[in-house]
């Protein structure tokens, strides 16, 4: 259904390559119908783009290796983790060869001390914090998705904690990257800081595979809070709800995370973890601290949400009903779908200032009430972050082409109020044109910096910057 | 006395060129000897290597300007900020023109709203807090000198804020920068995350001008802290100050300044500030947040600080009782020089993991205590950072040796313990051939990317990266 606008032929895998690749890798080369199919396709409404091949990849050496053979013949390669990149990351576009490294999965060191972690990029980010469980750290970052943390470093990932944690661009220290030609580099280290050259760190966290393949992931930790505290809170209208997220942030309450979902959102919500919520626009939140602090915090932003015309507080106390409550929260994409049938979702996000998060929502969602589209919006709002799922037949030209007018409307809204085109879901090949817009001349050294690293567009090429 | 390796020759300022740059500055474009002077030296021990040609520049178009004429003339370009750089960032080490951008000084806009500012390059981090006086907000990255807010993201800088703020590298929303060409270009923007491209941002934060010429930065901001309280505590020994740190850090109080000077330090401070605080290793504390959260961190940190057999906390409450106490810990790098009438300087700095940190100052004490070297130490303790003054005479050979042999053993013992050998000062010409060692295959890297941004090697040559 989506256009993919290129100029570049696809490579055809030779008997050579093949045979190069068999004899590196054995059966965990795969040439199989199913397996290419599967890493074809994300979590989004893009069309599957199946590669040629498809190999698993077992340590940093073997994806030098299989780099190596790619660069000799050619080929395009794709990084893949857990495929639930939603603007077409992983789409083979220009054929080639997939790497899955999702047997990469060893976690190489955990420094409790340093509150640090290294780990192959294979290894997803629930795995990582069930094997910390009895170091009394956790690793905040969270998508929703269980994606791997390869990829929630390639894609820059963040979600609902980022408002107190940051997102991944805060929380890499270091990174193994094999490079275009296979060579194999570090970047980074465990030093908290450093003013020691060029932060390549930085520049291979967010560019989706485009820059070099990142094999090992070092990472910040933090000490479980002593205390936690989630509670939900519905509202008599959006803008109280969305007022009541920008005072939060601009007194500086230190929330663990702050959470809006529409009133279409909490009805899909209801309907798929069975809860029930008020079907309104509602806040969800959630406090970490020392037990005194964490109390501190909760009065001061209930405060805030009662002036903004905020109902009580439900608090989920116990572990289990915070669980519950985030899990219902994660699976928000998957209600979305749920409330019909056979849909496809096209997700999409934009993040403005904070000043400009009320004004945003309210215009974004005045065009969905003038539209038929079913569209819930969730967000991680204390960043200024939000999204939409349009909830969409693909095989429909005419809702394909309205979702694709709601979202210029929204994402070019954004930008002229100072935001971004996508505040976490990343370019792919879906919102390039989008990046271009919103960089401008920045745009073409971003294609410079993709030459000088890939000379020859082999690294997930035709995904982020023009070549 | 310091050597410079090169083999790019010195280029030679035209007369064709001369007229250009006065046409466009008038007699903002200077070749006077003093001028020259005052452009070509540092605050550090390295060699003056002055210019031949400054120009003062007002504007973003202006700088453009500057840089399009140096380009067709291939004249080297070094951007000044004001001249508090510690590995030779400023020396014009093959010729060239340097752009002094402190009448860049305007500040463009402040939103209290959204806590972001955008400055001049030229503004000074006191200027913008003193502007922010009656908003209630700050910017707290304080790396000591009154430096400019565009030489500080050019050189990654952080300081006695870090620990609980992040350095430029986390406070740097978005840049506008003059490419080699004269191109100009904006990167980032005031969205708190984006994963919208490649992060151009960080990779000009602390490319040192080697990259591009920083004239513009958006800044986060931050609310003044309800409480804040600062105090002083002596340590009967120097592990069980680190110590202090190391526990303050694990157990995660978030302390805003945790700041180490040893007993050579604390002398001097003593003696320059008219101070008389015990002669033992001290650390200076900081504690910011509400009322109570200060307290219940004060409180923790006092019984962790106990049992490492520290001192009572003695409290400065009063705001000028503040001031003072660090106006006498910025004055520390003064005070060493004053130790030794004449002397220059030869301000050094690493950065380990928090784990290592008691291992390597201690052993980095030890060198001193064999050596005859007078040398003062402080650090950023909490970040794992610390530095070293060689104050030194640096017309005696056998002095600068002595420095010389001593950093490379505390340099190499930082990276072989993970860190890094620079925390903050950078690497300007003093130190390449430790970000070379630090960096391995990745510094080839940096080289690629400073070919593909400036093919012609005009952007402060001969700093951070071999070309």
């Amino acid at each position: 259904m989506t256009a993919i606008a290129t100029t570049q032929p696809r490579a055809a895998l030779t008997d050579d390559a093949r045979a190069e690749l068999t004899a590196l890798l054995g059966d965990r080369f795969s040439i199989s119908g199913p397996v290419r199919d599967h890493h074809g396709k994300d979590e989004s409404y893009h069309t599957p783009c199946p590669p040629d091949g498809v190999a698993f990849a077992r340590s940093t050496e073997e994806v030098s290796a299989i780099v190596t053979i790619c660069a000799k013949h050619k080929l395009p390669i794709i990084p893949f983790g857990t495929g639930t990149s939603l603007e077409g990351g992983i789409a083979a576009l220009h054929g080639g060869i997939t790497i899955d490294l999702s047997g990469m999965d060893r976690i190489l060191r955990v420094s409790p001390e340093d509150l640090d972690v290294t780990v192959q990029a294979g290894v997803t980010r629930k795995r990582l914090n069930e094997h910390l469980r009895d170091t009394g750290l956790f690793f905040p970052i969270d998508p929703g998705a269980d994606a791997s943390l390869g990829g929630m470093a390639a894609t820059r990932a963040s979600g609902t904690n980022a408002v107190r944690y940051g997102t991944m661009r805060e929380n890499v220290l270091g990174l193994t990257v094999v490079l275009a030609d296979g060579r194999i580099i570090k970047t980074g280290g465990r030093a908290r800081k450093s003013a020691a050259g060029y932060d390549l760190t930085r520049l291979f966290v967010g560019s989706e595979g485009t820059l070099g393949i990142i094999t090992e992931v070092t990472l910040k930790l933090y000490g479980i809070p002593e205390a936690i505290s989630s509670a939900v809170c519905a509202f008599q209208d959006i803008r109280g709800a969305v007022n009541t997220v920008i005072q939060t942030i601009q007194v500086g309450i230190p929330v663990a995370r702050i959470e809006l979902l529409d009133e279409v959102q909490m009805d899909a919500v209801n309907k798929y973890s069975k809860l029930s919520y008020a079907v309104a626009p509602t806040l969800f939140f959630e406090f970490h601290g020392t037990a005194a602090g964490v109390q501190e915090q909760a009065e001061m932003a209930a405060a805030i949400a009662q002036e903004h015309g905020g109902m009580e507080f439900a608090w989920a106390t116990r572990p289990e009903d915070r669980s519950r409550l985030w899990q219902a929260r994660h699976d928000g994409y998957y209600a979305a779908l749920a409330l019909r049938p056979g849909s496809k979702g096209w997700p999409t996000d934009v993040c403005v200032p904070i000043s400009r998060l009320a004004d945003c929502i309210l215009e974004t969602k005045k065009d969905l009430a003038e539209s038929n589209m079913l569209a819930p919006m969730v967000g991680h709002v204390g960043d200024g972050n939000f999204h939409l799922v349009y909830v969409i037949d693909p095989d429909k030209p005419e809702e394909m082409a309205e979702a694709q007018r709601l979202n210029d409307r929204m994402v070019s809204r954004a930008l002229a109020m100072g935001g971004t085109c996508t505040g976490e879901h990343g370019i792919g090949y879906g919102k390039m044109a989008f990046l271009e817009q919103e960089a401008g001349d920045a745009f073409a050294v971003m294609g410079d910096v993709k030459r000088a690293l890939d000379p020859h567009n082999l690294l997930n090429p035709g995904k982020v910057v023009r070549v």
